[in-house]
């Protein structure tokens, strides 16, 4: 039987690992379809008829087509039986969760990729990256892990919203652990967020571990 | 008897003028709590305890409060009975309307915004806006709008997602709405996305206008 979920995705894409570790926690069965970015096969015409922005993640769910990560776990969570604690139905901790995912869009997403595309990818790509633009992403990104370390984790809770795991601490856990294969360390001075990310990991692996493979192969061996 | 919901807004922030046609249109009644960015009010210490992102928009209903317009959209179609059309239950119909929303925050709104900002804004505050700046904000959102007029409205239809109306398309044309104070013709070229916006101003008369009363007087009387 053809599996009926088509997964497309490149684990050096954040939120194409949150997915991909949504996906295995929460054993939705998908067929892999791994688009390689650093290869430019989102640019390819076969892939733009799969998805019109020519980004990863996306899904072809029988024939329908999705992408924007979040927009696709909302999808998810209709379409399959999942356990509630990922998206509760409770209108007030939905809300919670509903308010961090839009709020990450140009906070933790934003700040952490840029930062990671200043340091990391450009110059990987022959880019010249002014001095300007390394410490102007900087200073947002910290500004940025400040506000997660201040306010989001401030109430004490295990995750984001209380003390279980949703979608959103996918999302930021994938996004904040990138910015390690810059050399930077986002938990030093940060202890709410080191325990946080932990809790996310031992709370996901192996599924975690597996997603990041490669994040922890391009890491500075002194920040591991 | 006390209204229930309380509406922190200004008129002259994009999604706050969004929600306040929605909470019109679909006769939701709202206590009025305007918040006067252009007097920094959004950082007082009251306001701080009711948002703690210090930024607009934000509700108190009962006693929940909630930032990020989208979370409020969200939270408002489950809390009151909305005409199912603006957010429709419908899972496929809703997944296109979750996907424009979670796209526009780094494409219509950040882009719009920015152009808005180093235009009209910055300079209004005595702030020096390198030509750089300008150039990029420019190409920026150019590149976002011809996204908006070659992908989203390709198809034909009056709205974003279909034939009917959704939350997706009040925070698409308040975006574009703004930008008019610069000068800027957002509409020049892009005939669709001319269409598109007198369409969806005269679904929500009289409350678009009445939330672009500000946006009008500002905009230069030749781009009118």
């Amino acid at each position: 039987m053809a599996l009926k979920l088509k997964y497309y995705y490149d684990i050096m894409s954040q939120p194409s690992r949150a997915l991909l570790i949504f996906l295995n926690v929460a054993k939705i069965p998908y067929e892999n379809c791994p688009v390689a970015l650093r290869k430019g096969e989102q640019f390819d015409d076969e892939y733009k008829s799969i998805n019109r922005f020519q980004k990863v993640p996306c899904i072809i769910h029988n024939d329908f087509k999705l992408s924007e990560s979040v927009a696709i776990f909302r999808y998810l969570m209709r379409e399959y039986k999942i356990p509630d604690h990922w998206y509760p139905k409770d209108s007030k901790v939905r809300a919670k969760v509903d308010e961090y995912l839009e709020w990450q869009h140009i906070n933790t997403r934003l700040a952490c990729a840029r930062y990671f595309q200043a340091i990391w990818l450009k110059p990987k790509m022959g880019q010249t990256v002014s001095e300007n633009e390394v410490n102007e992403s900087k200073f947002y990104m910290e500004y940025v892990l400040d506000l997660f370390e201040n306010i989001w984790l401030q109430d004490g809770n295990k995750f984001i919203t209380g003390n279980e795991i949703t979608v959103a601490d996918l999302l930021a856990a994938c996004e904040i652990e990138q910015t390690k294969v810059t050399g930077y360390n986002a938990c030093e001075g940060r202890p709410k967020l080191q325990k946080y990310l932990e809790t996310v990991r031992a709370e996901t692996n192996p599924f975690y571990d597996e997603a990041h493979k490669l994040i922890y192969k391009l890491t500075p061996k002194s920040k591991l």
